[in-house]
C-alpha cells in the first residue's frame, strides 16, 4: 500500500506549528515566516517558485522530499485559506493561481463545496470527513502514489494518533513562540511507533524524521 | 562577575523536564530515566561515579561542562528530595553522603533548615528567597567562580524570565512525555536574547546551547 507522509513541517522549539491571531495577512499568527526562513534558502524553495536560488544542503535534501512520488494532498481547511473563506463561495484558496501542489488536494472542511480545478494540475476537492474516510479517497485519486499531509498541526495530529502516518517530517526552529497550535499534544510515546532520528543544520534548525516502526 | 549557568538539563521533545507522578521511587515520574540514558554512556558519568566506563564524544563534551569553574549551586526543592521531605527533619537530600556537587548548594524552599554539611565539600544551604537574592548568596559563597542553575524546570524558567541567566545547554531527547513539567512556558521570544545553538549527536539527542546576547 503506497505511504502516508509529512514533509516540511515546521516547529518551535516549544512545538507551535502556528503562532497566536491568524488571518489573511499573517497565516502563521504572530510566528510570521519565521518558521520558514529556513526553507527559503533552499534550492527546492527557488524550484517551487521562490525568489533566491538557494542551495542544495542538508536543507535542501531533507526539503525536496516533499514532491517525489507523491499523488495527492490532504489539508486542514486552516491551509487552504484564512479564518472565513468558507463564507465566500468563489474563494480558490490562499496558493494562487497555480498552486504548488499538481495533484488533487483534499481539503477537510464542515462545509464542503464542489471540486475546483486550477492551473498546474492541482484540483482540490471538499471534505467533511474522517481522517480514514478522507485518506481512502486520496488514495484512490493518488493512483499508487503517495498521500501527502498539508498540515495543520490539528489534522497531522489526528492522522498519527490514528496510527495512518508512515513517515513524519518535522523541522524544529530555535525560537520559543509560546502561544498556537502545538504539534505535540496527544502524542505521548510517539517513540513507541515510530524510529526518531535528529540532525541539526548549519542554518541552526533540526530535522526530525519519525519512520514508523510496522514497516 | 561570575556567570549563571545551566547544564545538562535534559527535556522530551515536548519540553518536559520531568514526567508526571513524582516520587521517591520515581524521582522523574512517568519519564523514569529515559531523560537522562544520554548521559549515562559518557565518560562524564563515569568519573562522576556511574557505572560504565564511558565515551568521550560529542555527549561527553557538552556534559562535561557541567563541573568547571563551578563555585556554588542553586536547586529546587524538587532536586533535593521527592515530595514530602520538609517534613523530615533528619532528611539530608537524594543524593547520597557523597553528593556529586562538591561546592555550597543553596537549596530553595518555603521551609528553611540549618545548613548539612556532607562529604567531599558539599554544604546544603536552606533558602526562602527570590531567584535575586538566591543568586546573590550563591555568588557570595562561590567567592568569584560561577554559579550552577540545578533545576528543576521552575526554578530555571524564573530564574531565565528575570534575566539571571549567561548560558543554558538543554538536551533534547526524543520521546514524547505528553505531561509533567515543561521548561518552555513563559520563555516567549527567547531567541530576542539569546544566541541558540543546535546540535544533534549519534546517541539521537540534540544539544541546545543558549548564550546571553548581552555578553
Amino acid at each position: 500500500m503506497s505511504d502516508v507522509r509529512v514533509h516540511n513541517f515546521s516547529i518551535s522549539l516549544d512545538g507551535f506549528a502556528t503562532g497566536a491571531g491568524q488571518s489573511a495577512d499573517a497565516p502563521f499568527g504572530h510566528a510570521g515566516e519565521r518558521l520558514h526562513e529556513w526553507m527559503f534558502t533552499t534550492r527546492f524553495w527557488h524550484e517551487m517558485g521562490g525568489g533566491r536560488e538557494g542551495g542544495t544542503g542538508a536543507d535542501h535534501a531533507f526539503a525536496a522530499m516533499h514532491s517525489a512520488g507523491i499523488g495527492a494532498e490532504i489539508m486542514g481547511a486552516g491551509k487552504f485559506g484564512p479564518p472565513g473563506w468558507q463564507d465566500d463561495p468563489d474563494y480558490k484558496g490562499a496558493w494562487g493561481p497555480n498552486p504548488p501542489f499538481h495533484t488533487p488536494v483534499f481539503v477537510l472542511t464542515h462545509r464542503p463545496r464542489p471540486s475546483i480545478e486550477m492551473e498546474g494540475g492541482t484540483t482540490y476537492h471538499f471534505l467533511d470527513a474522517s481522517p480514514a474516510e478522507a485518506l481512502k479517497k486520496a488514495r484512490e485519486a493518488a493512483d499508487g502514489k503517495d498521500v501527502r499531509l498539508g498540515g495543520g498541526a490539528t489534522m497531522i495530529r489526528d492522522f498519527v494518533a490514528e496510527g495512518l502516518v508512515d513517515h513524519m517530517h518535522l523541522v524544529q526552529v530555535p525560537i520559543v513562540l509560546g502561544r498556537g497550535v502545538r504539534i505535540w499534544d496527544g502524542l505521548e510515546a510517539i517513540e513507541d511507533v515510530y524510529d526518531i532520528e535528529a540532525v541539526s543544520t548549519p542554518s541552526g534548525v533540526t530535522h526530525l524524521t519519525f519512520t514508523a516502526k510496522r514497516r
